[in-house]
């Protein structure tokens, strides 16, 4: 598991020592290549490779597909973990996990050969729902799909499939994601990116030790007291800006894919109306959200749900953003049952 | 009113339009010389200069002094206000507001033209408490106070000063204060300390920016989405990093009076017991906590207020930090009703 990532987003995990049981055998990574992917900017990446990871069988009516796109930084193969029999099952459903744009795996800032790092154009959450569709469409032949499953950025994109193809998608789930993003989280990933920016200025432990310590500024106060004594706080702060090195070729990977994030808002084509939005969507929804959740905050959520009439599962794990992965079973009941349900 | 300050701990205040009315008119800025301040460190700080204001008139058995040491970068005259009738009653108590060591008015490696910026020792909370201690008694010629009220890193050097001269002050107030930092509070200020770092490598907006960026993150996130709209959150780090530009001398303050907090632990001398270090007190304590600050998280005050049977008031108006600048009325009610009472 790419050991950025994981800091990033989940490195109560780590300190929790969980591990998920159980998880299907690695697919293969597969790619699907286009000439060009265009952006909703007007601009277009070219060419334009798709990362993706099957699990299962597709049915004879091909009516059991899960498409489950990636979170912030993650990969396909760091998702593995979802495909097993207590959260999305290999047996039952044809899963599909995408690599979103500018992860590393698909064509991204870091590994595109004309479009190198800094030269990478701007992207959406929607450019990386419309290669989603091209590759589920038109590689992959599939014209509906059972459920998209999506965590934070994942789940950002499962709301932005859910506005604009309202039909492709029987379910939907999110969790920690968001519809849009308000001010606060706007906040906290215009400040990273000044980070990698400065970063790339400087090349200097300071800057990654900056970034571990915002990092930890997510957590829970009384939580993070428990796992972090005050005497060892200010060795950890260096041990996680150490043992989170970014390239800087990297750095523009994440800074293209917070940019998306930024930008995200499934009410953009509504007239910014969340309501008229809510609206379009014909989805059934899960939505997952936690209740001290500082990276992804849950308002946007919850209100949205409220519009929809989603299930809602609200986690209050003293974890924050990392709420699935501190209670790994109930996270795994709910999406279970949901995707499930006759 | 210093608009760095500001910025740093109570833009909400800004935005709110607050006012306090019915402020004493500014006593003079005065200052206490001495050859040296010595240093738990054990270095100096040669020549040292501590600055103070005083109002009202000390009665003839010396009996109504109060003392009001300074939050972090704040000056004797941004605490001016706190001399209101409603709150600190000049026209009762002598209220002697002092500068804390390295604030850019009492020598600061802004200002010491011996110890210049970067090559200013380290200073601890004792320190400043030391200081205040030398100037009531050595130099104003006070030998107990009727309290001692300080907000924030005032309240710090308040709950140093209950520990280190039990009987010197009747009554201790502590708003926003704690009395050892716990992992959040120093992450957040260790990671503001690389953040200056940085500000110096580069001397660029993005430093500054990443800076009014982490500040906002210690926002209440419902309550910055009414303040802030999505589409005016990246504009508005913009200008509040371009309204706070920091001079190099005092980016050195401010490290070293951030780094006074984060080593700030008053049971230091109690083999790190804060149960020992509470019993040695002997102050009655109002102790005033903010249910959602993120910048001085209310968990380690919370304790220390049982162990020492404190009048407590928690106060939750979604404002964290600045809670009581949201809720001005409760908060001067809360400390005037304490100081005042028989």
């Amino acid at each position: 598991m790419n050991r950025q990532t994981a800091f990033l987003f989940f490195s109560i995990v780590f300190f929790s020592g969980l591990t998920i049981a159980k998880t299907a055998p690695d697919s293969l990574q597969q790619f699907a290549t286009f000439d060009e992917c265009p952006l909703i900017s007007g601009q277009v990446i070219a060419p334009c490779k798709i990362g993706y990871r099957t699990y299962g069988t597709l049915n004879s009516d091909k009516s059991n597909a899960l498409l489950v796109p990636t979170w912030f930084t993650g990969t396909s193969a760091e998702h593995t973990y979802l495909t097993s029999p207590e959260i999305l099952n290999p047996e039952k459903h044809f899963i599909i996990i995408v690599d979103a744009l500018g992860n590393g795996v698909s064509t991204s800032p870091s590994n595109s050969k004309s479009q190198v790092q800094g030269n990478f154009p701007q992207i959406a959450i929607t450019d990386m729902v419309e290669s989603q569709h091209r590759l589920v469409t038109g590689v992959l032949g599939i014209e509906s799909l059972h459920g998209i499953v999506g965590l934070s950025m994942g789940g950002m994109q499962a709301f932005e499939w859910a506005v604009r193809y309202p039909d492709f998608a029987n379910r939907t789930v999110v969790a920690i994601g968001s519809p849009r993003l308000p001010a606060f989280d706007i906040a906290r990933w215009t400040t990273r990116n000044h980070m990698l920016a400065l970063y790339r200025g400087c090349q200097c432990k300071e800057a990654l030790e900056a970034m571990a310590g915002v990092g930890m500024l997510a957590s829970v106060p009384a939580k993070l007291a428990q796992d972090v004594t005050r005497e060892d706080t200010v060795s950890t702060i260096k041990s996680r800006g150490k043992s989170s090195p970014i390239s800087i070729a990297k750095s523009w990977d994440q800074q293209r894919q917070a940019e998306a994030m930024i930008g995200h808002n499934i009410a953009r084509d509504f007239g910014n109306d969340l309501t008229k939005a809510a609206a379009e969507t014909k989805t059934q929804f899960l939505i997952i959200v936690a209740e001290d959740d500082r990276v992804v905050t849950p308002q946007p959520a919850q209100e949205f749900a409220i519009q929809v009439g989603a299930t809602v599962v609200e986690m209050d794990e003293d974890c924050g953003h990392g709420d699935p992965w501190c209670a790994p079973d109930t996270f795994a009941k709910a999406v279970s049952v949901f995707i499930n349900k006759d």
